[in-house]
């Protein structure tokens, strides 16, 4: 099988690295439009050769869409104006409302599989490829029932031969819960090194003191503008209606804490402390 | 040197186990008003003996504090009031404004070292001890000038045969800087937790989608409560300060999403990315 890596990123170039390692694909071509990006992923062998969007949908039986979710829907509609009914596009966005909303009417729907692998680490580019990513980790698959059963299948077979456990929703429904438990961390995430660096500004020791709470809590503030921005508002609603609720959270805290309401506080946290069972 | 460590949770169980590791301690004794804590930390090896806080006050040349941060000042009193100008007594809380104040006219202040190493972990009680813990980490030393020079030298000398780097600091400082660093780290995942849950209510699907960055963020909202009240409470002003400041940030974000500033949110997000000079 040859695939075809559109976005040679943290994403494609990881997905790239595991359909080698599983065997899955005996040759995977990139597409990128960062100079940079494509001779950085022939350097680190993410992929067999750097080719133009055009070519690469010509050649390639899978077709994955791996850049920021701003630019996939447009990428769909291209890549299946041109796939044969014997190919299939995948995307790995985060987001799923706005893509299965754009590519509905379009004649080869059916060649499409929209899916949103729940991995990823603060770091971009080519680069920040794992070997090993996405083993163990959940992989949504939206709206199955408009891919045909061949592609559907083919794309399930993949996740399952890398480890992943499949899981399937409506678009709107997975980007209610990618709000819940991705983007409102990156958020509140970028919300607390914002908060620091206001202080840090005034004081210097805050280099001084990182402790591995504040490390963990705040890693993901290190990620990318470009791929998080059309995220926030791509599933505005949906973030904005999370981040209502946060922020509604923390004032609560606040409440608690001005007046010195240390039952109230033991209960949130006692309550909070009920994550565990979604931690494991 | 013996000594006894008062409080054989996470912090004082994972102390013993470095005085041990690192040759510091021949014996090292414990306290803990909690009977299963006193029998699990015997049973685990932390500690050679359990004894009464009068016994191992009387018998340590180093007495070491590590209880929820509210006992600290009135334990350290008692402490004081008991040893003698040979013995050294030190905490190892993660506040100290109200403990220097507490202890500040007593004739054996002298013999006190106030100390904050800056680690921990989301878990509590003996169990929760951790072999190779505080090594490579900070630990800030308050007010080094109220305390006698050869206790002083001493539990520095101690930090850093276990591998810590010494930072001084004034108690109000360290107290405003702990706020930054650890404590709003903590509320904000407990409201995290909280945010979750609450949604988590009419929908069943959060539980399989724990993606890695999720865990990250929300990781400390497992700690507990009765390590936590306290801190929020007795570090009240700094903690209002910051969660103040941290609320503001995120409303910011809303604003930024609710008018569609991609640019805005860019700014925001390439800013917060210098918190890696931070995390190094």
């Amino acid at each position: 099988m040859n695939a075809a890596i559109v976005g040679v990123g943290l994403i494609g170039g990881s997905f790239a690295l595991s359909l080698k390692e599983h065997g899955i694909a005996d040759r995977v071509v990139g597409v990128d439009n960062a100079s940079d990006n494509r001779s950085r992923a022939l350097e680190l062998g993410l992929v067999d050769a750097m080719l133009s969007f055009e070519e690469a949908v010509e050649e390639a039986d899978l077709i994955v869409l791996a850049t920021p979710v701003d630019s996939i829907p447009m990428l769909a509609i291209k890549a299946l104006n041109k796939i044969s009914s014997q190919q299939t596009v995948m995307d790995m966005g985060s987001i799923k409302s706005e893509l299965c909303e754009v590519i509905e009417q379009h004649p080869k729907r059916g060649r499409f599989v929209a899916t949103h692998p729940m991995w990823g680490t603060e770091y971009s580019g080519p680069d920040a490829a794992e070997r090993g990513a996405f083993t163990g980790r959940t992989v949504i698959v939206c709206n199955g029932g408009q891919s045909d059963p061949d592609a559907l299948d083919s794309v399930i077979r993949i996740y399952e031969k890398i480890g992943m456990n499949i899981l399937h929703m409506d678009a709107e429904e997975q980007d209610l819960h990618s709000a819940y438990v991705s983007h409102i961390s990156h958020i509140t995430s970028f919300a607390l090194a914002l908060t620091v660096l206001e202080k840090e500004r005034e004081e210097d020791h805050i280099f001084d003191l990182a402790s591995s709470g504040f490390e963990s809590t705040v890693r993901l503030a290190k990620s990318s503008p470009k791929t998080w921005t059309p995220i926030f508002l791509r599933n505005k609603y949906n973030v904005l209606d999370v981040l209502r609720e946060h922020i509604h959270q923390l004032q609560v805290f606040r409440r608690m804490i001005e007046r010195d309401d240390a039952e109230g506080l033991t209960a949130a946290m006692e309550h909070a402390n009920l994550i565990r069972k979604i931690l494991k």
